[in-house]
């Protein structure tokens, strides 16, 4: 399918994942101006400089007119309010999409800052990230074989679907639909609950009066484990407030799991453990088998740093 | 410190760990002649034709005659039945030692073996390892910047813990003296919880209805955290087993704080949120600088493969 390349895209937070969008799109010769807004006049203008974005605005309100796509890269926490700033500004026929890593919080936010849902608005979730942030990390490849989902309600516009669909494809990513809630129920599973037991393991320990020694002698597999606990603090206080009942639910089933572990310890009753090891290293190595491809075409490798996806 | 070269080692378990030390002892020219034993006589064939070994016995006790010292390489499970097979034929100036991960129950299974501990007995637990196994993967710079924790009791040999320490130093390894129980208690919490975190966490989500677009979606942060659970099974098994106190101790101190962080997010108290994820990004950056020279110098690399430190 060909599509028009954007005539205006407007990015709203332009730090690595709205500055690699800009750039992605760019390289495809699929935009032809981009506006970037934000708070810091000093990042707006890092990414002038850096050719990412062609014209900056710190006014939300100025910063939409005239654009055909707006794309809302910023925390989920501040989304509510970046939606309510543009409300005003906004013509019938500007897309407006989001990268936010829930769904149905960002869902409501829209609903209360538009009074009701626009045809227009389309959720979207890039599932892809490093543990940098800002302009200067962004990178045009970010979204090359990632996933991206979309999350449209029976309301909104084919068209604007349509068109966020090909966005994403021209940055290389591959693009899903799904329901808001089910799509945070998904993602509380495969990132929000491992995120919290990393961050709960690294707490525990520290805690500890032997936590010298336990850092002391920690090796690659608690590095591998703990590395998602380096992500940045408020982005998954957000996630996890704004994602809290689908969460919830996952703690209780995952702690309901540790109790089971426990007994089993407490009874010596190896046959239990052994088969929830063995079945989960066969899952594991299922998973691994299959996402091997994408991993191997996709850009950044798992290595390139710590604390990948730090806001997947 | 120099030492002679030790004239017969003995490895007892030619896989990854023996194997890799065999080599490494060599290569330093700290041993003259090595013999091998193992139950599979494919697999020593291995070892003999890489060179890792140049004598190879299944019956234990012919293998430790005549050895000065006698390095244990078997799973944790399997070392009871080990020790005692080679009681009655150690001769007084014999030194033995092993790699298994946990301490307590390998100083419990020799005080079993041979009626009491031997003072030339030296408990030891190397920290290193990969995803890999058997003979074919050992190669000499495993355990170069790792650590080695002895546990010798108050009636060992010092010159026994002496000869073990320039053994493992000559192999490139750090090597620290811990009551067993202590290492234990450590271990539990940097090695152990985590294994067991990881394998609840793949067991949980392989458990559930959404399973297949669970892993679909699932990304860096998930990847990295379950790594571990790639592990052996069997391995884990012993592992947990043999250190059930302490890892339930951890366990439940663990259960605790999720407890906790499951009620912030009932109360919706995102304060409690952010401190205990800000808290654990603080320590867990702390950890990455304090262990960045010895993981750069360290060979493998964190990156070299899939569940590394199998049985860290």
């Amino acid at each position: 399918m060909t599509d028009a390349p954007i005539q205006r895209l407007c990015v709203i937070g332009v730090g690595l994942i709205g500055g690699s969008l800009a750039r992605a799109l760019r390289a495809a010769g699929a935009c032809n101006e981009v506006v970037g807004c934000g708070r810091d006049s000093q990042q707006l203008q890092k990414a002038l400089a850096l050719g990412v974005i062609d014209r900056a605005e710190t006014d939300i309100a100025r910063a939409v007119q005239g654009a055909d796509v707006v794309v809302v890269a910023v925390p989920v926490g501040a989304m509510a309010q970046v939606l309510k700033g543009m409300a005003s500004q906004l013509s019938p026929n500007t897309i407006v999409t989001d990268v936010g890593s829930t769904k149905g919080d960002v869902v409501r936010a829209a609903q209360i800052a538009f009074g009701n849902l626009p045809p227009t608005f389309v959720p979207g979730h890039p599932i892809a990230g490093t543990e940098r942030s800002g302009v200067e990390a962004s990178f045009a490849e970010l979204f090359r074989q990632r996933k991206v989902i979309l999350t449209p309600a029976s309301t909104t516009h084919a068209w604007a679907v349509s068109r966020v669909t090909w966005m994403w494809e021209q940055a290389g990513a591959q693009v899903s639909e799904m329901d808001p809630q089910h799509h945070d129920e998904i993602l509380a599973a495969s990132s929000h609950l491992p995120h919290v037991l990393a961050y709960t393991l690294v707490h525990t320990l520290a805690g500890m009066q032997d936590k010298d020694e336990i850092f002391k002698y920690a090796a690659g597999g608690f590095r591998d484990f703990t590395r998602i606990a380096s992500s940045d603090p408020q982005m998954w206080h957000d996630i996890c407030l704004a994602n809290r009942n689908a969460l919830l639910t996952m703690l209780r089933r995952y702690s309901g799991e540790l109790q089971q572990i426990a007994a089993a310890l407490q009874h010596s009753d190896g046959s239990y453990l052994w088969s929830v090891f063995a079945q989960a290293k066969q899952a594991r190595d299922e998973y691994t088998q299959t996402t091997q491809v994408s991993t191997e075409l996709g850009v950044p490798s798992p290595c390139k740093g710590e604390g990948q996806d730090g806001g997947e």
